[in-house]
């Protein structure tokens, strides 16, 4: 059995959490993180949690994430449902339940009056503020079990909030629809549209997962985007991002889209990334989607300010246009910028990579696998 | 039951050649067509045919691809495979059985003799002097069903000989590697190696299915490849395909590894891709590999004289260097050639996309998606 202590997050490898969870938990886990990913974009700065609650015989009793700011965490609305059931009964946490009283009382408070005999959590809290959950139910004789399948929840919907906690700064996940042979725009400026309405539509649900949506001014003049969330007949959500657009120069005009007014909007003149980023977490933004332009996400991918990407490959070739990303400052081979290809599937006749940065962060690869 | 007949060949759609045929002949057809790749860049002018031969009770019982020019052709192989054991049976082909006598006997009669019952073929003859199979198969009173399947065995191993006999020229083969940012070499030159050995060995297994190898001047000067077929130890194959270097200025140096006599070698000062090809077609080569560089790729794409592609994608970004392909006259969005994306797979880090030329054969695609 696994167990965070006070030596800090335990990160077991992906083979051997086995022994101390059943298949049941492991499929409430499954669905816990789900329940995280729906309320992504909704609770920042809080941890987008989720939580399910299993009965004495294992049977799903109750299930939600965490509500927006103020609102209950995921633990207590999913007892809520639980009712009674949960008594002698099982709890299912992507975070490890808080001890602390925060706008909320402490859900490992909460977890002991419903009587659940047992707590199973992926990531151990990080904070100093919060943590003490898991001990506070130790002692009241409750078994808890850390640790469970941590690297999957925090590569999702707790990714940004545990960046925020060890980096001081939001996660960044980097967009970008490119031709086959990586054009995002043709020579003549035309980008729309280059990639088909199912690459489109899952854009919007990017976005709405995301505290805000950045571009830089060059996006914003040429392409005058509205950078809002709107469904497949253009109905805008209920709940907007933070619209954030780069502009150092103030070149943005009173007319652009994106300063309409049906979201909001943060125009920076931050000087370099990791300025605006830190304007970004000031105003309790924990996620934001890269969305603009080669100029800008050269300069976030320089600054190794990118969590993680999705490239959208639309089957074109074009032999001409604005490259996918701008000057690295990589002349060689041995240079280029590794990332790890998490995923690859259809959407519609395009192709999705899923990525996230590989090697690089720690300086370029081998120079002799250049050879 | 669909039948070639004089109207032409018979193009049944993919979801209803279902009525006509077993599962066991089914089975039998994917087998043929394997028979027909796994000697592909050997039979050449010869169609890489496949034949398997099944007994009465629908089991198989032989089963070749075509030998070299002036050896048996499948259906004979096969059939002397199974013996005795053909009477009554099934032959399952990929091309309808020839009628006529050229370096070897007529298939048809050779069908006959064996005394099988029925024949299922997935191309019918598409030139006038084999043509012929079918008919003198019916008047002995063979069952003969054709159009099986026909797509995939024209897109398999089927499609040099056939785009010979269609267009008089070779089947083009373009492969290329880049990155995610579409380079093909860094700022400095170095593309060695842009994708790792899984993809490498995937190049040798690609080539040794060609009947030559094509780059441009430039990749021979720059890269000075050997293109010659090996194995993972860099032990070279018994038959390698034609080496072909498009150098009109004759920079090609004596020294060059490409002339290093380990294979044939042509070195062509063809004007441009047609003349080439054409000089190639006078060869007997029926599949070329397209390998070398982005100018010469583009001016391939511009003459749209490539058939297939092949895009082994490498985790990295480069941020500059070299384009996938070279300029191809496309300044808007909407004028960008169309690709159907047949396959993505990956090939250990790397990812391969197997690609065809989608619309834009047919002009550039309607310019109100572009808006
Ligand atoms: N296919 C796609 O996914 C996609 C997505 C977005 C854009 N695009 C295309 O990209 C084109 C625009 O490209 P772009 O590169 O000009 O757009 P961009 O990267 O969005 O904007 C570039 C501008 O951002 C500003 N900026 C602010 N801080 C910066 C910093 N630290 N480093 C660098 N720049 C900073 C600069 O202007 P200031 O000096 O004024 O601040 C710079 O000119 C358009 O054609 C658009 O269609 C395509
Ligand atoms: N990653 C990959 O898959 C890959 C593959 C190949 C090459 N590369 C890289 O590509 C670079 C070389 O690029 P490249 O574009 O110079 O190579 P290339 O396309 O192989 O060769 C270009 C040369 O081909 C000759 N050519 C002959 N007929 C032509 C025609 N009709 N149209 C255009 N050109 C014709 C021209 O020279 P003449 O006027 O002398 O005939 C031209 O300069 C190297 O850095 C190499 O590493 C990468």
């Amino acid at each position: 059995m696994t167990d965070g202590g006070a030596a800090g997050p335990v990160r077991p490898v992906a083979a051997d959490p086995g022994p101390v969870v059943s298949a049941a938990e492991r499929a409430a886990m499954a669905r816990a993180r789900l329940m995280g990913e729906q309320v992504l974009g909704s609770t920042s700065p809080n941890p987008a949690v989720g939580a399910v609650v299993l009965d004495a015989g294992g049977r799903v009793v109750g299930e939600a994430g965490t509500a927006p700011p103020g609102g209950p965490h995921a633990e207590v609305r999913a007892l809520a449902q639980a009712g009674e059931r949960a008594r002698g009964g099982t709890a299912v946490v992507t975070l490890e339940p808080c001890a602390h009283t925060g706008r909320t009382g402490p859900c490992a408070d909460a977890l002991l009056a419903a009587g659940v005999a047992r707590v199973v959590v992926a990531v151990p809290e990080p904070t100093a503020l919060a943590v003490g959950g898991a001990e506070r139910l130790r002692a009241a004789g409750v078994d808890v079990v850390l640790g469970v399948e941590q690297q999957e929840a925090e590569h999702g919907a707790l990714a940004g909030w545990l960046t925020g906690v060890r980096e001081h700064r939001p996660f960044v996940l980097w967009k970008v629809a490119a031709t086959l042979d990586g054009r995002v725009a043709a020579a003549d400026g035309t980008s729309r549209w280059v990639t088909g309405p199912v690459a489109r539509a899952e854009v919007h649900r990017l976005r709405a997962g995301c505290d805000a949506v950045l571009v830089g001014s060059g996006t914003a003049l040429t392409d005058d985007p509205q950078l809002t969330v709107r469904d497949t007949d253009g109905v805008p959500a209920a709940r907007q991002p933070l619209r954030v657009v780069l502009d150092r120069r103030g070149r943005l005009p009173a007319t652009a889209r994106v300063l309409d007014g049906t979201a909001p909007t943060h125009v920076s003149r931050a000087a370099d990334p990791a300025e605006l980023l830190a304007e970004l977490f000031a105003l309790d933004v924990r996620r934001v989607m890269l969305e603009g332009g080669p100029t800008l996400a050269a300069a976030f991918l320089r600054a190794r300010l990118v969590d993680e990407a999705e490239l959208h490959l639309a089957p074109q070739l074009l032999g001409a246009g604005l490259p996918l990303v701008g000057e690295l400052g990589i002349s060689t081979m041995s240079g280029a910028l590794q990332w790890q290809v998490v995923a690859v599937d259809r959407l519609g006749p395009d192709t999705r990579f899923r990525l996230r940065p590989g090697r690089h962060t720690d300086g370029p690869r081998d120079p002799q696998e250049g050879d």
